[in-house]
């Protein structure tokens, strides 16, 4: 939908609620997409998505279901925390289970309890299911509904037994088990429909099924969709029995999200700021970083407090401190996000780990020798000091070849503990570059100070 | 395939290279995924790379072809720049178009013009439309392979006509046009296996099709994929003719190529930068960036040269300049990165962008009072100075609110002159921070001069 038509949407949309013109902000809404629906919620405060969502409820029960599909599961959390149960189980019968279980784990711990309790046993179980494999695995994010048949069903009665079970969404692929359940072989429906009605699943179908165990971390399922272009993956559990499948759509959420947890975990930010979010709760979510950064940002001080002697003596060196700092915290910057998605996407590893570092090292030194050539000569031309451009490009250089080590080997080193490799490096490679290429600079002018003044 | 597994077939794969044992190097990889074959020759120097291809080539053409689908663009054109035109018009005919425009687009004019020629009719036509298409727009990315059938024919009828048509790489959807072939609807294969043959497409087709033109954006094709979670999405001309189909691994690839274009134009580092470059293009690519940022990050020593005067007579100035900065450059940073991501999912429009200013402002002063206050208290307490923890807190506040404002307000300004948001505004805003930052810092202690020493 155009955001022009969406504005206007909008506008109309609170007019109605204003109004308690609730028939007429059905009829707006009732043939739009729950995509649709849920960008219009975005721009409503919590009152009106409420009276929204309840209108929708009212005229027709699916299409509630379908937007709390759409929406994030704290949003759907927040609004169904205002409905009675049996409201809420009813509408989970209508929402895929991979859908509920994440909105379900936000509901208070009471309300939870009672709306499984109130479910129906099918849809309940499934749900628990979920709900017990580790957040942001292959477990929690895939769907238990899938078309898995023996390999030795033919097509005919394959195609038979798929319109028994009724349409699965999203399904673009049927599995293929042995008669243990193991997960041998994968049809395309494209497939199922060209072949000949009597030949048997295991004749057409691949043999090499790429899967996931339950356990996998869910950006590793991302990588192996998006690296094998394939819509859906199966996964498996550790006997290789399917127990569910991810689908393309999901992928693609994790794939948006972990590009912004990269971004906001460089710069230290919680992942779960939003624009949305109110003043009061952005600053709550701020403040815990920004107070750590006062500890990382206290180190140079110290450094320039040593120096205090060789400044008051060539005031001069005050003068260009902000330059080396902000160079070498620039460049350093560079490294760590090139270093960040290049993990992301999988190119950094085994072999490139060394090569890696030796390049950024040599690039480092490499653009330190120029950069610092061209400031130190500026530097001669203006202030007419050629000790001073000395000094200045020396530390340059010095700075530049930190930033190249350090913006490698830290998110280097965050990855082989285990640890996020974007997590707050740019705050810590700041503290260093900041620190040591003050340090370069300040010592060297000491060591040179004689010829400065 | 796994990472162990991987780096040993690497190793046997170069030994096979090295002996010159083409036969067990085939070996080795015929049943690899074309995939894999793509990460073993990632680290592979050129000349094994162009070993390892003909090896393929030889054995197996249609692997060869696949690998070539794989590989990034710049890669496959440096490869088939080795070999003779018929080798290569003849790899051509068995990669989809899609895949073979943005290839021919890097080989060499002449050589370009050379394969056109050879290569048969139907596919050359279907190339040079794709190629006539701008840079990043559907026209450009799209696969002119599809089914599409008149809204009158049968499902039976339909089966039958795509059969004929052949395999269609990763189809999932049967488009429906009209008499005059403009798109009215879709059908997904599942839906075609379920119904009744002789039914009529227009009957079981979901006609609200969710389609894009072919000058669009590939940003926002990503974005109303990924929005509307399906599989492809079709393309079509200023007439609403069906032209061509865009599937959601293309979608994938552009996702996570904007994610790192973010990232990187963010720092101002060339999109095109890859850890496998040559240290000398690696420098090439970095340099003039970091030439700019001199410019940049020679705003802030002219402010410090100002206040010279006031520094030479209380030094500890010189000591908090560091902290100042880089506290205003990483409130600022936070900002950006926030806005840009924001802006790149969707999430930053129309009614946002108000609320966003007035928000991160308010989210900028309440941060700067806190950690303003905090600051001031501390250095109070350490060097027991009440007027430096004034001057140092006040400076703090001021340069949050500074960083907010201009971090919000810099990506949303090169948004509205359809600039990417990105674009450098990293080191644009440090330099404002740093600059403004010691501005206040350094004006108040001018200021309270009297009171500090």
């Amino acid at each position: 939908m155009k955001l022009e038509a969406l504005r206007i949407a909008n506008r109309s949309a609170r007019k109605f609620i204003d109004m308690g013109a609730l028939t007429r902000l059905w009829n707006l809404v009732k043939n739009f997409h729950p995509v649709d629906i849920v960008s219009l919620m975005d721009h409503l405060v919590f009152r009106e998505k409420l009276i929204l969502f309840n209108t929708l409820y009212e005229k027709e029960k699916e299409k509630a279901a379908e937007v709390l599909s759409e929406l994030e599961p704290e949003d759907s959390a927040q609004i169904l925390k205002e409905l009675p149960v049996e409201q809420i189980s009813g509408l989970f019968h209508l929402v895929p289970s991979d859908d509920v279980a994440p909105i379900l784990d936000l509901l208070p711990e009471e309300m939870k309890e009672s709306v499984l309790a109130s479910m129906e046993e099918k849809p309940s179980e499934d749900v628990k299911e979920l709900l017990h494999y580790e957040e942001e695995t292959a477990g929690r994010i895939m769907s238990p509904d899938f078309y898995a048949l023996n390999h030795n069903t033919n097509i005919s009665d394959a195609i038979t037994a798929m319109q028994l079970e009724g349409d699965v969404e999203s399904a673009f692929y049927l599995y293929v088990v042995d008669n243990e359940d193991h997960l041998v072989g994968v049809v395309s429906l494209r497939q199922l429909l060209f072949a000949r009605p009597n030949t048997p699943l295991k004749e057409i179908m691949t043999r090499d099924v790429i899967s996931v165990r339950t356990e996998t971390d869910q950006e590793e399922v991302a990588r192996n969709v998006a690296d094998y272009n394939i819509v859906a993956i199966p996964v498996v559990d550790s006997e290789n029995i399917l127990v569910g499948v991810v689908t393309v759509d999901d992928v693609i959420d994790i794939i948006d999200k972990e590009a912004t947890e990269d971004i906001y975990k460089m710069l230290s930010l919680d992942s779960t700021y939003r624009i949305q979010d109110s003043p009061i709760t952005s600053i709550k979510k701020r403040l815990p970083f920004l107070m750590i950064s006062i500890l990382t940002a206290s180190l140079a001080p110290f450094v320039v407090n040593y120096f205090k002697g060789t400044i008051q003596q060539f005031i001069t060196l005050a003068v260009f401190m902000p330059l080396v700092a902000a160079l070498g915290g620039i460049a350093g910057n560079q490294t760590i996000a090139i270093m960040v998605r290049e993990i992301a996407v999988g190119q950094a590893n085994w072999i490139s780990v060394r090569k890696a570092l030796l390049k950024e090292i040599l690039v480092g030194i490499g653009n330190g020798i120029i950069l610092g050539s061209v400031l130190a000569a500026i530097s001669y031309f203006i202030i007419g000091n050629p000790i001073l451009g000395l000094v200045l490009g020396l530390a340059i250089i010095i700075n530049l070849f930190i930033a190249a080590l350090l913006g490698t080997l830290i998110p280097l080193f965050l990855k082989l503990i285990h640890i996020d490799p974007a997590l707050g490096s740019v705050n810590f490679l700041t503290m260093c570059t900041d620190t040591i290429g003050l340090l370069a600079f300040l010592g060297l002018g000491t060591l040179f100070l004689k010829y400065l003044i």
